[in-house]
C-alpha cells in the first residue's frame, strides 16, 4: 500500500446565509482540514492545487437561501466555490494527469478534490498569457462580455454604447470590443482612478464617475446628446432607469447584472418602462452559459486580439487566501480595480 | 360659380391638457362650426362624412402637453382626432371620389376636411364584414395584435400565453391568434362578464378577473404552474411585474401598452427585473406602425380566418358623437366590452 501524503488545507468557509450585501465576517478563513494529496481509488476524481480564484458578483446570489435559481446556494460550514485556475497534483482520472493545468469550478481552499468535470477546460500554458487570465479575460467574465455584446446587443458600427461597471471584469472587455466594432463608447464607474483607466488605458471615448453625478439622467444626456443605442447593463437600479430614459429608438439593453441592488429580495423599481414602447426598446436578460457553444470561437478571437495588442486586460490581484473575504466583499463597494483575482499559490 | 352647401358640424373638442386619467369633462361636444361640403379648389383635399370613430387608449398620450413622443399632442380648442371609417362627400383629389369609403385618421366630428393621405386606406365594401371592423379587427388594433404576436412574441406551438386586457380591441385577437397557433392561452380582464366572453365566446383556455385576485402572483401560478412563455402586455404595472416573476426560461414579453398606469409621468416601478437575467427573458416594446409593410399580409390572413369562422370580433358600439366622451374615458375604467367604437352616422 502506498504511503499517505497529508497536507494542511486552508479554506474559506461560508458561515451562513446572508440577506443584503455580504460582509467579510460572512466568510471565515480556517485551517481545519488535512487532505490527502491523492483522490480515493476508483473515484474517477482528481486532486488539484488551486493557483488563482476568481471573485465574481454572481456568487452573492449563492449566499442566499434561495433554491429556485439557476445555481444552488453555498453550503453553510463548507468552503465556498467558484471559478479558479488549478494544477492537478493527484488523479484517478486518466484524462486529467498530475501537472495538468485546468480552469473551472473549484473550492476556495488550497487543495480541492474535483469529481465533476463537465465545465472544466484544460489550459495550455502560453508564455504570452498570464495563467490568471483564464478566470478573467479568457474565463467566464470575458466570455460574458463577448456573448453579451455580440449575441445580445446586435451592435452596428457607429452606434453609441453605454457600459456600466465599465472598468470591471466584464465591462472593460465590452468597451474594448465595442471600440473594435467601430462604436462610440462611454463607461460609467465609481472612482476617478477608474475614469482615468477607462479614458487613458482602455480606450473608451468617454467615462464618468456616477458617484459624482447629482442626476444620472443629466450625465447621460451630456455624453449621449443623440441617445444611447446599446446599454450593456452590469448594475441595474438607477442607472438602468436613467439609461431607459435615454435610449434611442430601437435601442437594445443587455441586462447582464444588477450589482447595484443591495438587496435582491427587496429591489428598487424601474420606473421608465413606458419608454420601451415609445422607443421600441429590446431589453434582454442573458446568462453567458447559454452561449457556451461559442466558447472556442471566443477564445480564438480574444486571444488573437490580445496577442496583437488590440485589447488589454486589467487585473486586481490579491495575495493569499487570507485576503479572499475582503477581496470578495470589495466587489460590492467597488474596491476592485479591474478583474478581482486571488492568488492562492505561486505557479 | 357653384352654390355653397353649408351644413352644421357637431364636434368633440379637446378642452385642454390633462395629467392622469382623462375625464368626460376634458372633452366637450359642440355644434360650433358650419362646413361647406366641398374642399377648397386647388387644395387637393377632400371632405368626408365620418361614419365610425375608434376609441383607443394611446389617445390619452396625446392629451398630455408632451411633444417628445412619437405623435404630437392634440390641439386645445380643436376637435380631437383618431382612426375612423368615413365616406368621401366632396373632393378636390382625383384619387378619392365622392362615395369612396376610407379608413384612417380623421377628426371627432361629423364632417372632416382631409388633406394628409399617407395613412389612409380605401375600403372596399364587403357584405360579410361590418364597415366598423376597419377601425377594429382590420384596423390598427387588429394589426397591433397580429404584428405583436407574430413578430415580437416569437410564438411556438404548445407554448403558454398570457394576455392582459384580453377582451379588448387588441387582446381578443391576440388570444385567438395564439389559439390558432396551438398555444395554451389565458386572459386577464376586469369583470365576470368579460371572463365569460373569453372562456365561452373567444375560445381562451382560461380567463380570470384580476380585480378579484388578492395576489396576482398567486393567480398566475394557478393558471401557469409551469410558467409563462409569452406575455402579451396591454396593461403594464402590477400585472407586468407579476408576469415577470412567473416567466419561464427564455420567455418573451411583448410590451404593447400600459393602460393601467394612471399617470404616465409618475409611474409605478417594475421590481422584478432581476428575473430577466436569471430566466433570460426578452422584454420588447413595439409600435405597430414599425411593421406597416405587413399590413397587406395581415388583411389577407385575418379576413380569411374571419370568413372561415375561425375568429370572431366583439365590438362595443356607442351611438352618436354625444356618447364619445364617456365611451373614450370608459376605456380607462374598463366599461368597454370589446372594441370601443362610436357610430357617428348610419351608413
Ligand atoms: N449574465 C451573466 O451571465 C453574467 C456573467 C458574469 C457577470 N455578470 C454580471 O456582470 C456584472 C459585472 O461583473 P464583473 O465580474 O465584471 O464585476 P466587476 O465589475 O469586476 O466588479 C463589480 C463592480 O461593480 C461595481 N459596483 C458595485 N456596487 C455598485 C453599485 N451600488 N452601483 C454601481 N456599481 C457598483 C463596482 O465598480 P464601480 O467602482 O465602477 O462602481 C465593482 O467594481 C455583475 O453584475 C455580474 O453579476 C453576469
Ligand atoms: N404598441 C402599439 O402599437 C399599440 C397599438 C394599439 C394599442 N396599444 C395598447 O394596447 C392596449 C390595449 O388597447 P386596446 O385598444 O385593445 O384597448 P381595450 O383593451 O379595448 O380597452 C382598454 C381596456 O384596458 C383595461 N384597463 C383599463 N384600466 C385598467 C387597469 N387599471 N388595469 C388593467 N386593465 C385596465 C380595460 O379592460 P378590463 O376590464 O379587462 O380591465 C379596458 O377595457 C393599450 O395599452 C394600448 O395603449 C398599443
Amino acid at each position: 500500500m502506498a504511503e499517505k501524503v497529508l497536507v494542511e488545507n486552508k479554506q474559506v468557509i461560508f458561515k451562513g446565509f446572508v440577506e443584503g450585501t455580504p460582509k467579510e465576517t460572512d466568510l471565515q478563513v480556517v485551517v481545519s482540514a488535512t487532505t490527502e494529496l491523492k483522490p480515493p481509488k476508483g473515484s474517477g476524481a482528481f486532486l488539484v492545487k488551486n493557483l488563482y480564484l476568481s471573485c465574481d458578483p454572481y456568487m452573492r446570489g449563492r449566499m442566499r437561501d434561495f433554491r429556485d435559481s439557476y445555481i444552488p446556494p453555498f453550503v453553510p460550514g463548507q468552503p465556498i466555490e467558484g471559478f479558479g485556475v488549478s494544477k492537478v497534483v493527484g488523479s484517478d482520472n486518466p484524462t486529467f494527469k498530475p501537472g495538468d493545468l485546468i480552469s473551472g469550478f473549484t473550492g476556495w481552499e488550497e487543495y480541492s478534490l474535483i469529481s465533476r468535470t463537465e465545465q472544466l477546460r484544460k489550459v495550455t500554458p502560453d508564455g504570452d498569457i498570464p495563467l490568471s487570465f483564464h478566470v478573467g479575460l479568457l474565463g467566464m467574465p470575458g466570455f460574458t462580455a463577448y456573448a453579451g455584446f455580440y449575441e445580445v446587443c446586435s451592435p452596428k458600427k457607429g452606434e453609441c454604447v453605454l457600459v456600466s461597471a465599465a472598468s470591471g471584469a466584464v465591462g472593460q472587455l465590452v468597451g474594448q470590443l465595442a471600440k473594435l466594432h467601430g462604436c462610440y463608447v462611454v463607461g460609467s464607474c465609481g472612482s476617478s482612478q477608474k475614469v482615468d483607466l477607462l479614458r487613458n488605458k482602455l480606450g473608451f471615448d468617454e467615462a464618468f464617475n456616477y458617484k459624482e453625478e447629482a442626476e444620472l439622467d443629466a450625465a447621460l444626456k451630456r455624453y449621449f446628446p443623440q441617445g444611447i443605442d446599446i446599454y450593456f447593463d452590469n448594475v441595474g437600479g438607477d442607472m438602468l432607469d436613467a439609461a431607459i430614459l435615454n435610449m434611442r429608438i430601437h435601442g437594445r439593453i443587455a441586462v447582464c447584472g444588477m450589482v447595484s441592488e443591495k438587496n435582491l429580495s427587496d429591489p428598487r423599481g424601474i420606473r421608465n418602462v413606458f419608454n420601451l414602447i415609445s422607443k421600441r426598446i429590446r431589453m434582454q436578460g442573458f446568462l453567458q452559459s447559454d452561449y457556451i457553444h461559442l466558447y472556442p470561437r471566443f477564445l480564438e478571437h480574444v486571444i488573437s486580439y490580445y496577442k496583437q495588442g488590440k485589447i488589454i486586460y486589467i487585473e486586481d490581484m490579491n495575495e493569499g487566501l487570507e485576503s479572499a473575504p475582503s477581496a470578495f466583499v470589495g466587489l460590492f463597494a467597488g474596491t476592485n480595480v479591474g478583474k478581482q483575482v486571488i492568488r492562492v499559490a505561486h505557479e
